[in-house]
């Protein structure tokens, strides 16, 4: 993917898992857009290991997976990222903390 | 900016100028959200053209601007992109029409 699908890729699971902590009204996503709302962005090495690292995270934290429609660059279906949280940065780092910046 | 960095960026202004449509009050956050929040990420020449761009569209769209605080790779406060909308494509197309894809 060139530079802005993954951009754009991003946002969604941004937007996404941000709609999620919104959702459990604990005041956590009004926190963190107050406090500069944070944003690290990580690589996996395949799309299988994005699906492993989904299926660890949701057991606890708030995330979603996004799947592309596929119309331009990959196959439709395609597992681009993950969102995770916002939430304690401790709790995330405990399954991204070996991950490296893309 | 590496690609991380760039998809952070592009995060923070689609967030806020998400947070400034919804703000508004008039659906068509909501509405994007459930249709599924396309976002289309162009890029500009320079630093110079954002800054022109923001200041065109401002007027007339909801759209912001994102400065960076300069933690790594660039320096404090430069512009590094603007969200516009979500709104009508027809109104944003406006201003980006001419823009190509990042």
């Amino acid at each position: 993917m060139g530079k802005g699908k993954i951009a754009a890729q991003v946002c969604h699971a941004s937007l996404e898992s941000y709609h999620k902590v919104l959702d459990r009204g604990m005041g956590i996503a009004e926190k963190w857009v107050q406090e500069g709302q944070a944003k690290i962005v990580l690589k996996v090495d395949s799309e299988r290991d994005l699906y492993e690292l989904y299926e660890q995270v949701k057991r606890t934290l708030p995330c979603e997976i996004i799947r592309d429609a596929g119309k331009t660059q990959i196959n439709p279906g395609t597992a681009t990222c993950i969102g995770i949280g916002p939430w304690e940065e401790e709790e995330i780092d405990k399954f991204t903390g070996k991950l490296k910046l893309l």
